[in-house]
């Protein structure tokens, strides 16, 4: 699993395999430790993590404000635009 | 009713007439047990089921994120989107 | 009161005049029984009906998902198309 | 005060300069005694009336739908037009 | 710190810097000492409140409306505009 969280040479990691605890590890490892468990709570895995929007990070997982909109636009956002970027090569 | 619910044909089943009791079976069936009674809770029919939006089965079932994600991906979306195409056919 | 809530020589009721007491009337009629009272606890008459969103039917009724997005899809959107032609001839 | 939220010459009031409780005596005077206090509540003098959009009179004031509704569409939206019209002037 | 959040020599600071703490200062300073608090409670340092929308400012930090429509429109969106410009130049 773990090999599926970082980057390997230099390519960014897919999240569409990542189970619901892949998603908490890589959130954890992102500094987002108090907020990780959210994503299990809600049982967010790689997939869903690929559809979520701003405002289901925003609203949907009960975390705080400040990390919410961190966790969007710097992990969230960029893991998406990475994917289809994959998926388009 | 169990007919109504799987694909004859290679046909996709149109939602129109499904009862409330066929919209849950159709979310057991798809993996979704834990959440299909939401759609009993919410009397949800395959009239209401065709008139859902994604922020609807987001934040109108009190479901958990990450299923509820999957569930209009998956499944609401194409079932609408074969249901516009069938009638227009 | 009753004339105002039946369609007359074939005429679509314009809400427009309707009491909050017509309005709930108009769905008990609909089929409604169990959602009409919450047009009620709501303060709605005929003038905010035709004010009302899907949205504000689907989340400010306190109302269950199924049929509220038929009380709006069938009833109050038909409701304002009418008025609003109505108006125009 | 009392000049400020009356017409003057054919004028209509510009609620720029009211106070949190000019604007509660506005809406009292308009008919809404009951929901008149909401506005005291959430503290809104005449400037943040100036920026509410109809979400924010229908969600943000807890009150109910019905009043909420013809709050917004025959008070809360002319002041804000009849706003820009003066300072456009 | 305090030279972060003060303008110099006519220059509007730029938040991106800020501590938590500092963005509090900062609502201090403006004159909302009562609601400077929930920037505290939703842990938004500078780059978080870059990213705030109007949305977030009026339901993401559970202040009352009226002064939450000024923070956003006089000092969130102020902030942010200068932000923009500062590194476009």
């Amino acid at each position: 699993d773990e090999t599926r969280r970082v980057e390997e040479n230099g390519q960014f990691p897919d999240p569409a395999e990542w189970a619901v605890t892949d998603v908490v590890d890589y959130f954890k490892a992102a500094g987002f430790e108090e907020q990780a468990g959210a994503f299990q709570d809600q049982e967010i895995d790689g997939k869903s993590l690929l559809l979520m929007t701003r405002n289901d990070v925003l609203t949907g997982l009960s975390i705080k404000l400040g990390p919410a909109l961190k966790i969007y636009e710097y992990h969230v956002k960029p893991l998406q635009t990475q994917h289809l970027k994959s998926n388009a090569a």
